[in-house]
């Protein structure tokens, strides 16, 4: 049977969840393999998923002033070296144009594996004077490095992304700014993908690469792993000196700019994939849903069924992604196939509920159903639609709160990994790499950030027993 | 004075197109030249052009039925390799990665010029059966030619495009999908560009690489040269049979597909600009105008003015792109600068106006000034703009016509071209190569298509004398 074989065909999740993600992005189309490592191809169904962030996204980088822009995506090898700590960090894993058709070229190229070098070149020819200021341009692209591990949507050698770049006259204005987009990044977590995160302060050791500070959003997997699933950079005036990039103030004096850069990526499909799915497949929030409602005709031969999920189709559509499967598969491989894709929402219509003017919903995260009357559908729709994204979040939620573990020492560290499995582990520290080190070395959790939420769980460090400075979130990392 | 330096610094567009084109790029801040020859930075209102395109045009791909993906950048030599008409077109001018960090590949891979390879080898690995089919793909991205004269939106070595690739079970229904996104494309030009197409098949010399059957539309630029602005490919099976695509039929039969694929870029930003565009810069249709109507407060200092202006803002938002300029240029600065950036409408509301619950409202191509009574505004902007778009494409119209030529022999082209300048040439054609190249030669009009809509102007072959087969539009190429 077409239905069992789907079930059967995925690995379950609490046995094997690497295998079980590898199944979901297959199984459920978002993405094919090519022949080139490390490079996938993002089919209909996960680019669509992309499209609705996308969507979201940029319209609220646009309500907060921001433009977009296409920057050229290659990057010469003398500008990628301007800036000393970036070219360190980027320069191992870029891939190089040497050759144009059959042409040597003069100087090396690199696909941008990110753009600073580039904006800061085009800011120092477009910015002059305060008047200029700010700047807050942000660019959809995608960007190439060469990773030795790859894993479909969370470490890939191309993948796409946003990526903000802002330049400011003062650092207080580059600091809020890149406090506001971590925000928004959190929000459009909380609100759009019903996922928690927690916002944090990278630590010296793990900034980006030219960075002052780099700003986090950490999200804990049902796994127990943590994924960074944005970022957020303030640069200071590193770059703007490297680059020369100055503006006359308004007391007629040349000052540097300061500057930011933020972004999110396809990545976020993989934390949606394993934040909220389960043995059936993908859950998907209904915020960024292609299909919402999925509408299955039961007896679909039957007279005036299928007519009658067509004017169902035809009356939700504008206010929701809907969809009729009305193929000759059986409605038990159809209702497999769409709990695979996470469509939050099925409503099935059969010759029994057009007699009783209704028809029936299933949800997908707790497969609860619903006698829903024909007269209330958008109501009841927008209803259960409401309180599916509510649960969705409430169980990531619970399993980050399960799963963080506030500890005092090392050796209760180890412990409580051992006993409850991988998770957030909230615990103090001094502030000195040597102990960052050491804890990850001893416990396998690495530094996640510092969270703007502090809580003094006790006055000395986990690790060396000096007084401590901040409380760290660790955890192990994808 | 601002204002007389901002029309000044633009040259005539009559005594040195070139000139002018380069310099609308520049001063309408569409582009800013990269350090890195051929590949330009589209800046915020050059983007923002290109969104809108992309919105129109990714709607009327939806509306019938296809899908985007996103496929890799890179493709390997040894796929590129396996089309032979195909790499010959491309591999002269294609960008080749030979490193990954410091790691040579052990193969090279060149950034995509184009992806027909790799759909196909997609394709090969998801189509099986009649029910797979047809698959219509379209990816919206940025490809790389590496072009030796290179011009902003022209022909710059890194271009934003869309390309769809679609797979059929039959010639017939390909075919139908070659012709019919060539009509969306026109039905775009002539709806949202406001720009007359010329519809036609091109030449067998002039076919893409691999292609059995290239359509275009071409159109002409007010220089009088033509500009193809998009095409769309019939390739038959000879990419199937490279590929290995094949399907079981319905009758259990093994069966290659049928395929095609169709683009437009940000060439058609350089299509507007030398549609519409004048002495004092931009001519926007407002289908994709940044901003469709420019607020400018008189005596903005006045009690009540700025107010005004902001509600008047306020109730044409939703409907209508706006924007307010209370910056403290000069209002004689606002108009150039809006008239140079080619907003449509531009709106002026002073303490007179306000008085006489009216504004004026001056039309970007004609400069015809309205005073229009506040009640009523909604309604005068709508018909404003209906004629407005009606207008500029009349005036590229008629450019058209009184630029095309029916010769029928070659001294009648030289004759023409010299005495009228520039323009479409319609003449007959036997067919031979020899011929097309010929004319080309002579009179330095090349080939542009075959247009659809044929004419017998002769029954002689414009060059021998031999018997005719087709009407050609012939033309000086950008």
């Amino acid at each position: 049977m077409a239905e069992k074989k789907m079930v059967e065909a995925i690995t379950s999740r609490d046995e094997d969840f690497a295998q079980w993600y590898t199944d979901i992005v297959k199984k459920a189309d978002l993405i094919d393999y090519s022949s080139i490592k490390g490079c996938m191809i993002i089919r209909p169904y996960g680019y669509a998923i992309w499209e609705n962030m996308q969507k979201i996204l940029d319209g609220m980088f646009k309500e907060t002033g921001h433009e977009n822009v296409y920057m050229p995506m290659f990057i010469s090898e003398s500008l990628l070296n301007k800036e000393k700590d970036h070219v360190q960090g980027f320069a191992p894993e870029v891939a190089w144009v040497t050759h144009g058709g059959s042409e040597k070229l003069p100087e090396r190229l690199c696909v941008r594996p990110t753009s600073e070098t580039l904006f800061c070149e085009h800011y120092s020819n477009i910015v002059h004077s305060h008047r200029d200021l700010p700047k807050l341009y942000n660019q959809w692209c995608s960007v190439v490095r060469w990773e030795k591990t790859t894993r479909p949507f969370l470490r890939s050698r191309e993948f796409l992304w946003q990526e903000g770049h802002t330049v400011h006259a003062t650092a207080e204005e580059a600091v809020e700014e890149t406090e506001r987009m971590l925000n928004i990044y959190a929000d459009f977590c909380k609100n759009a993908l019903n996922m928690p995160v927690v916002k944090g302060r990278k630590t010296e050791s793990d900034k980006f690469a030219g960075a002052e500070a780099t700003y986090a959003i950490e999200a804990l997997m049902h796994d127990g792993k943590a994924l960074q699933a944005g970022t957020s950079h303030y640069f200071g005036d590193g770059f703007a000196k490297a680059f020369d990039i100055t503006y006359t103030s308004k007391e007629n004096k040349l000052e540097y700019v300061y500057e930011t850069s933020w972004g999110v990526s396809t990545r976020l499909i993989g934390a949606i994939i394993m934040s909220h799915g389960d043995d059936n497949g993908l859950v998907l929030p209904p915020a960024i849903a292609p299909i919402q409602v999925i509408i299955i005709p039961v007896n679909q031969h039957k007279e005036g069924v299928l007519e009658k999920a067509e004017e169902i189709a035809a009356r939700l559509k504008g206010r929701y992604r809907v969809k009729i499967d009305d193929s000759d598969n059986s409605p038990g491989w159809k209702f497999s196939e769409y709990e695979m894709k996470g469509v939050p929402l099925r409503l099935e219509i059969g010759p029994k509920d057009i007699e009783n003017n209704q028809c029936v919903i299933v949800r997908r995260d707790n497969r609860e159903k619903s006698f829903v009357p024909l007269d209330s559908l958008e109501v009841k729709i927008e209803e259960l639609l409401k309180v599916y994204a509510e649960n969705i979040y409430k169980i990531a939620y619970d399993n980050m709160q399960k799963r963080t573990y506030e500890c005092k020492t090392m050796d209760e560290i180890i412990q409580k990994l051992s006993e409850s499995g991988d998770g957030f582990v909230h615990a103090m520290w001094c502030g000195e790499e040597e102990c960052e080190d050491k804890v990850k070395e001893i416990t396998g959790v690495g530094s996640r950030c510092i969270p703007f939420e502090q809580k003094e769980i006790s006055d000395k460090c986990v690790c060396c027993g000096r007084p401590a400075k901040h409380m760290v979130c660790w955890g192990k990392a994808y």
